[in-house]
Formats: structure tokens, sequence, C-alpha cells
């Protein structure tokens, strides 16, 4: 046989595969999906998603845990957009706020306004962004949110980000991605780049 | 001390060690970032890098090296954006196409338009996306691209996703990502989600 025909032969085999496993797979429902480890790339990879939602016509909602000291380009793209509901209100990274009390009420006037989206059937995707880190520090209740995910309309998509996922989210999560941070161009001096980090 | 105080106290230790981080990191440059593993969400977290980008009103160029037999959410969604220019090169995944030369051809008319992106100082970001698969079956010669991002415009940032990123293309950059796959949908027996998958 030429390379050509195994070339051919072996991707055969593996369309056989590929096709058997998406067949199998016809559950049709919303998932949750946990963007988590200290890698770079959970919060784009959550707006990449909103991006391939609004491509399908699909209304969104995002809500901001932690991030609103910071002005991010996602946040000047996304609030052009009628079908995105875009919540920022977090009050900064929890070593620049420096007070716990302000950031545990912002986190749970946050989740207040996740619950709402949650709640809302025409909402088909909601972005919980560093969800996860306002959970490690405890200004949330897993249980609450674990709650709220599971009387959620049963076609809504649910993602949220953050480093340090809980054990309970990562048991009830569908999908689950651990973002490991094999190199990091900030530790070897270059500055956060517009369009890239900010 | 209260654990509010003791909270202040652990937050401003943190917020020292981060400011003197921001100020070492100096150097303005683009960089290059690799999103590989096996792991959901590389493509989306690429997509969300234009987003971000389009934020801060740059122009951005998307190469798709394989999943041209998609018709994704993202490419219905940046097409409409004047500030990106996308081009889906590929023809499907491998196991779809199972033609080893056709495969190649398209790869190496793909790696062309990469290359015109990579030239091309009006561009601020390029998302060269599954390049990594096309790398892996020797579709395209790593030496060739290394050579392509080194001669690039040096505030260029240059986005590769795709499992099974090169020894030599993870040496050169600046940034690495390894996505691990802790958990997935489809393996449950969930369908692809409109939204989320696709």
């Amino acid at each position: 046989m030429s390379e050509t025909e195994k070339h051919k032969s072996r991707m055969q085999r593996k369309k056989a595969v590929v096709d058997a496993a998406i067949a199998r797979a016809d559950e049709i429902r919303g998932i949750v999906l946990v963007l988590t480890g200290n890698g770079k790339g959970k919060s784009s990879s959550a707006f990449g998603m909103v991006a391939r939602a609004l491509g399908h016509d699909q209304q969104v909602g995002v809500v901001q845990f932690i991030k609103g000291a910071f002005s991010t380009g996602e946040e000047a793209f996304f609030r052009r957009l009628p079908a995105v509901r875009y919540h920022v209100m977090g009050e900064g990274f929890t070593w620049e706020t420096q007070d716990r009390e302000r950031d545990v009420q912002a986190a749970q006037a946050a989740f207040a306004t996740a619950c709402e989206l949650m709640r809302d059937p025409a909402i088909n995707l909601v972005v919980l962004d560093e969800l996860n880190i306002a959970l490690k520090y405890r200004y949330l209740e897993i249980d609450a949110l674990i709650a709220a995910l599971q009387a959620r309309p049963a076609h809504q998509n649910v993602v949220i980000t953050g480093r340090g996922a809980p054990a309970e989210l990562i048991e009830l999560a569908d999908t689950v991605t651990e973002m490991g941070d094999v190199k990091h161009a900030f530790r070897a001096g270059v500055a956060a780049q517009p369009g890239i980090e900010l």
C-alpha cells in the first residue's frame, strides 16, 4: 500500500470511530462548562463562546465577578452589542480592594444578577467570569450556586471561569478544562499586551 | 487582629507582590501565545482574544487551518466585522477528507495567507487556528513557521491553537497554556451544543 493509501485507510478507521461517538452523543440540553487552572485563556475562552453564541443569534448574559477594576477589551467590545447583557459587578481583585466586607457585598450583588440570568429562559448562554475566585475566598456559598445551576432552564449553557474551582462544582459540571500554565510571557518580563491580556 | 484586619493585611502583602511583578514586566512587544492540549477551550480562547483586540480597535487576521468543514458560530459572527480578515482554508478534519494530498495543499495555501498577515504591520493580532494539527500531520514544516514568526512586526501578537504543539514552537513561544481535559459532556452522551461547541 502506498503512503497515500495508508493515510486514507487510517483516516477511514478514525472517521468511523468519530462518527460512532457523535451518534452516541444524542442528548440535547444545556451544559455547565468550568474553565479553571492557573494558565492563561480561561476568560478569553468564555468570551470566545460569547462570540460563538452570538454567531448563532443567541442571547447572552455576562457577569464579571472580580475584574471590575480592569477595563477590558471584551467589555468595550461586547457592550456595543444588544444581544449581550453585560454586568461588571466586582470591584477589582481582592488584593486591590483589601476590604473583605466590600468584596462580599459586591460578590453577592453579582450573584443576585447571575441568578436572574439563570432564571431567564430567553438567555441561551450565561458567563460567570471569575466566579471561582469568589467561591475560593468564601464570598459566596457553593450550595447557593449549585441550586441555581440545577434550577436553570434545561437548554441554557453556563460557563464558569476562575482558578481553583471547588470539587462540588467540578462534580456537577458537564465539561471541565484545567488550563495549565506551561509558560507565561509576564514572568519573562513582557508587559501585559492590549488585545491579549487586557 | 480581627478576621477583617487579617484579610486586609494578607491582601496588602499580596498587592505588593503583584505590583512588583507588574513593574518588572516592562517590555512592550507582541507575543507568541500557544494554546494546546486535549481540553476544550483552545479555539474559543483565541476568539475571545479577537473580541478583546477589537475592543481596543485593533486589526485582526484569522486563518482557520482545519475546521473549514464546520460552519462555526465564530465564523458567522466575526465575518460581519470589517476589522477582521477571516480566512477559512482547511477542508475539514483530516479524517473527513481522507486525502493527504488535498490536506497538504489546503494547509500550504492557508500558511501562505498566514504569512501575508504576519508580514502586515497593520495587523495587531493574527490567529492561526488549528495550525498545530497541520504541523502534527506534517502538512507544514515547523521551520517555515518559526522563520515567519521571527520575521513578523515587533508589536504583532500571534495566537496558535491545536493539540500537540511541537517542542520547537513551545520553545519559541512567550506564553503556552496546556488545556487539560478533566471532563467532557460529549463523552457523557451530550451532543455538541450550538454556542458552546459549534
